[in-house]
């Protein structure tokens, strides 16, 4: 049983570009490295309130129950779906990539009927698809969707979709876990009534949290289940004893919080208001658009249309005869630089570039841009040097020159 | 929906003598502050690698799946259960205490059947009630017992209960939360077939994650599922694919791991490893039994029988007419120390005392009595003033006297 003698672990600085977790800031790794407190401690009780608030600010949203699930991102899906369906519910899932494919093995899971609405990988969620399938299906009481797609970089229209769904008298649950603090998401506006997001895309923060929020006709459904919900740890019913419901009733024991976790999230959201939530938005689309046309300078195209590009998350297909791996690997040993490989039908075909929260900055657009030119190069590929980082370059002038006119 | 501004949160220093978490050595809080990697980095793999090495020393086994859970201690415990139990089967739960009963809330939402064997709280189960419990339910599949009742402090013996549920044919879930690096526990010895713990009890990581172990015949029996596990994010069939079985399978994404969470229990197993795992129980013993000292000298009286007390978790009666909840207050706000209330049936009864991991220290015994003796002395308690903490230190000398004599 005697383990090799293990040495403490010095983890090397990487260039986080990849699909998440982005680059995090080190306000962020100060705050989790803060002491910790007991889970019940009313100055931690008093950070937990203020870390709601921020959630409702990044989600756009007064909803009560508005907080952290104490898991990754996929605990925060299986938290909604697992609260939101009966046994025996029909719930419509968009799929247009890999986490909408989750989405149906979470009802199938939960005992629900999942009809699927099908959209190619790295199109957006079509609306007319799922109001036809509502009109086929009357009684469906649940419409899920990925707003953002981190499997392909397709961005779907949440307020349409949303719309739609209200129509026909459904409950929605989307998938925001890429979109967060990346792109504009209205939780009330858009009358979402289930959302999950992740800590380590858009917020910055390290993976293991996952920021929730439910509307109070989706709490109204969950507080009147029939059945209890088939998780005890995932049980809104008990988590929001612990995390309250806005009812102002005291804590009780659940689940120990990750306290320092929760630190860093925090930080991030503080962050994220001193910059503004709009700013931070159009600070994603800032750089994709020079990090853009730096890669189409390099002659990469994007597997997604350019009306349903995510800032935040670029794919492009990978040039013919290019070993994809040897280039990823050279990125991660020789330039520090973590890219992401495609998933599924995509695997070998598409890179997908992430620009997510701290990672969207001028210094990663250049680096990446010039870490590409030269490992294509070396390749054997004819490039003028230091373009792509000059045609980037240009737009950022361009954006400067027009905000100086507005 | 604008928050008001929030700002960076520091939180203030406690002594952690409370249920867990425990104090986390600032080697720890360094650890999780470093540079975030990709969860699917070579280097981070490397890392996962020999987590799993240190968490087999730790439990004291050679199972091949020992990994730590991407959430706190109940998804450590949920994931045993959802993946264990097959839908109508039978399994008993020995409970006596609250960890017990969350134990059968478990068993009901994956569809198993309960038999519950009662022992009252603060004792330790005893071994003829589950034998007896098996000869009345010989269909019964799984046994489920806490090792370490985190709610009294009551160890019961791990070892015999397993022999019992063997010789019925039965496979054994152990919940090891408190125990694990805090009291004696050998996974393959002792026949455990799936354990779960907690990194913010002995092992002093901040809270969020879980070790597990299960043995080659939980494994087999999980592979053979009839029916996918009722979670998609706990089903082991799954996280396998991404922490390995041993098989030396290439890695699959399956969730977003909790990467800087993982450097603190690292860390925290390097810190263990160093100091020698039968010398950490040996540490918890001593200190224990001088705090015991301690408290003694101050009038308060155990809950637990001396054959049965963990030696990290003190538990003892409230003396009559103490305000226990302004006691508790004064010490968190005067003496920056925390300690746990008592739960359930003993709420309002006992306090529970930790010392566990980084906790069990010389320096927090000897704290800990002298502040419960200036709360006690201006309640108005006649106590010969430095007498608890005098009693302690008796107890040290004696032990070094041991020690040397050895």
């Amino acid at each position: 049983m005697t383990a090799s003698i293990a040495k403490t672990f010095y983890p090397p600085h990487r260039v986080l570009m990849g699909p998440g977790p982005s680059d995090v800031p080190s306000r962020v790794l100060d705050a989790i490295s803060r002491p910790t407190l007991g889970h019940l401690d009313p100055v931690f009780a008093d950070m937990m309130e203020e870390l709601k608030g921020l959630l409702r600010y990044a989600f756009n949203t007064r909803n009560a129950v508005t907080f952290p699930v104490s898991g990754p991102g996929s605990v925060g899906m299986e938290t909604c779906f697992v609260n939101l369906i009966n046994p025996g519910e029909k719930v419509i899932v968009c799929r247009n990539g890999v986490f909408g494919g989750r989405m149906i093995e979470n009802v199938e899971r939960c005992g629900g009927i999942a009809v699927v609405v099908e959209d190619a990988w790295g199109k957006a969620v079509d609306p007319n698809k799922l109001a036809d399938a509502l009109k086929a299906h009357p009684d469906t009481r649940i419409v899920a969707f990925v707003q953002a797609e981190t499997s392909t970089g397709a961005l779907s229209d949440a307020k349409t979709l949303c719309e739609i769904a209200r129509r026909h008298g459904c409950l929605t649950i989307v998938d925001a876990v890429t979109s967060l603090g990346g792109s504009p998401l209205m939780v009330d506006e858009w009358g979402i009534d289930a959302i999950y997001s992740g800590s380590q895309k858009c917020l910055s923060c390290p993976p293991g949290l996952s920021p929730v929020s439910f509307s109070d006709a989706a709490v109204a459904k969950i507080k009147a289940r029939p059945k209890k919900a088939q998780s005890w740890f995932m049980d809104l019913n008990l988590v929001l004893g612990y995390w309250g419901g806005g009812g102002g009733a005291p804590r009780t024991y659940h689940h120990t919080a990750p306290t320092n976790s929760l630190y860093g999230l925090h930080e991030s959201l503080v962050i994220l208001q001193e910059e503004g939530l709009e700013k931070a938005w159009a600070r994603h689309t800032r750089n994709h658009l020079a990090f853009r046309a730096g890669l189409e300078n390099l002659g990469l195209n994007f597997l997604v249309d350019e009306a349903h590009r995510l800032p935040q998350l670029n794919s492009v297909f990978i040039p013919q005869g290019v070993d994809e791996k040897a280039l990823r690997k050279t990125l991660l040993d020789e330039h520090r630089l973590e890219i992401g490989a495609g998933l599924g039908d995509f695997a070998g075909k598409v890179w997908r570039f992430g620009l997510m929260g701290h990672s969207s900055r001028i210094e990663n657009v250049v680096y990446c841009l010039n870490a590409l030119e030269a490992v294509f190069t070396a390749g054997g590929m004819k490039l003028e040097r230091g373009a792509a980082v000059a045609a980037a370059h240009q737009i950022y002038a361009a954006q400067a020159q027009t905000e100086i006119a507005s």
